[in-house]
């Protein structure tokens, strides 16, 4: 066992190294760092160095990801792994927490000696910032990552092929970087990115499944008439249809368990104050862990949308622009997951992820879970994305004894 | 009388005087023809021709009114007017209709002799496109185009004073503009502009009064949040608080006889489909023809906004745009217009107008009246807009008759 005292050193050191692999932008003042991008060079060679001190075998693979192996080749491993790419105008710590987490899960294993290998995996791609494809760097990994998806260009016409040259690595060596057969699980610690832990007062969540996800664009076509000389049982108003409708999806996710639903987006045409709408355009994101729940809640969301259309002579039409399928983890790992979080006297919370993370990508070829890390305010993706070292120190403290579990098990 | 015959060749000269005007334009290929731009003055010679050969004596006043008298300068006199001028990408009967059939009532009773005078106005300006200022043709009618509004300026820094001396009128004149004394009562022909006449499948009506409109702005202010990892008791989503208050808006109005309220501009802040709106923005017209109706539903409406947000912990806040009373008209002379449409054999209808008309400005200074001319669709403002030969006839007989009404009762 490490000390009490150690360890928050180490979570200390943990957020300060995620604050100064921030520094490490494309843009200057704030935080920026795309795919294979200028300043990734220098977050490789900190990572790299941190990897090497902490006793890891360091390697950069052909999408990009710095990976560093701790314990022997044949051993039975664990991955722990996250991303080290950004939003623009990011914060510190999506990504770059859950890899400065593994290196100190390895660094408290220093010298000890482990029954297993761990492997700690700095992703070089998960936000889809630059190809407007996210997950490069996990689906390099799986093999999952095709031909189709090395020749997508970015907005300079460079493929993703041409990025990985150009930072000094070979895309025919891509078939190099799928995870070693000897691998047994996956590991992520990710700030969680909502507000239910914070509203909650827990520190960590043991993460269950990363929710599926439908995105429609409905369309509300009415008649654009004079808004005053037009009486109400003349019209055919697409934004008074359209309101109605965002009220039932509100309503039904609100009646729904773990449902989440929003309507983000919304434009009423021509957009005068003075004309009545004739045409509304809005984007519908329905998620939740449950397929089945999700798309019963889209068959009825349809249904509330063509009713709200049909009272106000305003065809509806819809078309949908994503169908993701929900990623259970694996029942194994979050039970010693929990396990863990009890040995070190934290009560396990379970929940969902809304969002997507690389754990959705490899959790279909090896067993995988994610534990979440409380995000302050709720707030990530923005300058002001925080974590409290409390947590941090926490979670390090439920890493170790997870891998010490995993190790008890393999 | 005028023969029938003679007056259904009067009833196309009409329409066909409208087209005709329409080719004076400021676009090719359209029709827009702002305040004393270029093609106005073309469209000066047409209809002061025609005010001539119907025995006008025709002037243009300071604001580039053109103006023709028909009898003697000292008998009671009928101001029969409306606009020249237009929105932009037009149709050919927004104002010139009701200028083209005054004509038409005059050349009507030529070489017939009338014990009292007409006046037929054609309005330099209505519309306020090009100074965003309506109504000054019938402000400098009145007097109420004062110094501060001959000031404003147009989008290549020309002030309304530049504008009429660029035209080759003289601004210090504006005074000279004002009625005659003499008058005694304003008749304005317009098309109706909205469904109304139509839906009940009438070709005209009695303007009974000009609604007042309320114009607000609403700022719906909630959180922006991922809609993936914020569950929905810990939103504060601004667009479903905004939606909630658009039903709302709806029902109100639907309820309330009269009464039109419209939201015809939305706007959602982020505006991603995968973010929960933080703020929203939203444009608010009511009207009504009775004031406190239209401050009673307002006042409701501001409720129903709070109400919507509140549940939502979205904070509500609005602004005032416009505030404009009710304009009733004479009661007299709707009296007689509607006898003029029962002596010709239609039935009257009375309905109020939705829209703002030159009416508006004369109706506190002279007694005034207006007659809708059924809208084909609806349509204004737009090349689509039309007029039924058949209801300009009707227009023409009922203009002619009121004429023969006024001239006996002063």
């Amino acid at each position: 066992m490490i000390k009490l005292s150690d360890r928050r050193e180490m979570a200390a050191r943990v957020v300060a190294r995620c604050r100064e692999l921030a520094a490490y932008s494309e843009v200057a003042g704030e935080t920026t760092r795309t795919f294979l991008s200028e300043p990734m060079r220098e977050v490789h060679r900190l990572v790299a160095g941190w990897m090497t001190s902490a006793g890891m075998a360091v390697t950069v693979d052909a999408i990009g990801n710095v990976r560093g192996v701790f314990g022997g080749a044949g051993a039975p491993r664990l991955i722990i792994a996250s991303h080290l790419d950004t939003v623009p105008n990011a914060g510190a710590f999506d990504g770059i927490l859950g890899v400065m987490l593994g290196i100190a899960v390895v660094e408290a294993f220093a010298g000890a000696g482990l029954p297993i290998a761990i492997e700690v995996i700095g992703f070089s791609e998960e936000e889809g910032v630059r190809f407007r494809r996210p997950f490069l760097g996990s689906m390099a990994l799986v093999g999952t990552l095709d031909e189709m998806t090395l020749g997508v260009k970015d907005t300079n016409a460079v493929t993703v092929s041409d990025a990985v040259r150009g930072f000094g690595l070979d895309p025919s060596r891509m078939g190099e970087a799928r995870l070693s057969p000897v691998t047994k699980g996956y590991l992520e610690f990710h700030i969680e990115q909502g507000p239910v832990l914070e509203s909650l007062g827990r520190a960590l969540g043991v993460v269950t499944a990363l929710v599926g996800q439908t995105r429609l664009e409905f369309t509300f076509a009415g008649h654009s008439n004079h808004a005053g000389t037009t009486p109400m049982h003349l019209r055919r108003d697409a934004l008074a249809a359209a309101s109605a409708w965002v009220v039932a999806v509100e309503e039904l996710a609100r009646g729904t368990d773990g449902l989440v639903a929003t309507v983000g987006r919304i434009e009423a045409f021509p957009g005068a104050g003075n004309v009545v709408p004739g045409k509304v355009t809005a984007l519908l994101d329905v998620r939740h862990a449950e397929d089945w729940v999700r798309g019963e809640a889209v068959g009825r969301l349809m249904d509330a949308a063509a009713s709200a259309g049909a009272k106000r002579g305003v065809a509806v039409s819809h078309r949908v622009l994503m169908e993701q399928a929900a990623v259970g983890l694996d029942v194994g790992l979050t039970g010693m997951l929990e396990e863990a979080m009890r040995n070190i006297g934290e009560a396990p919370v379970l929940l969902a992820s809304g969002a997507g993370h690389d754990a959705m990508i490899v959790a279909p070829h090896v067993a995988s879970v994610m534990l979440f890390v409380r995000s302050p305010g709720g707030i990530s993706h923005h300058p002001d994305e925080d974590v409290l070292l409390e947590d941090v120190d926490a979670a390090l403290a439920v890493g170790v004894e997870f891998v010490r579990l995993v190790a008890a098990a393999y």
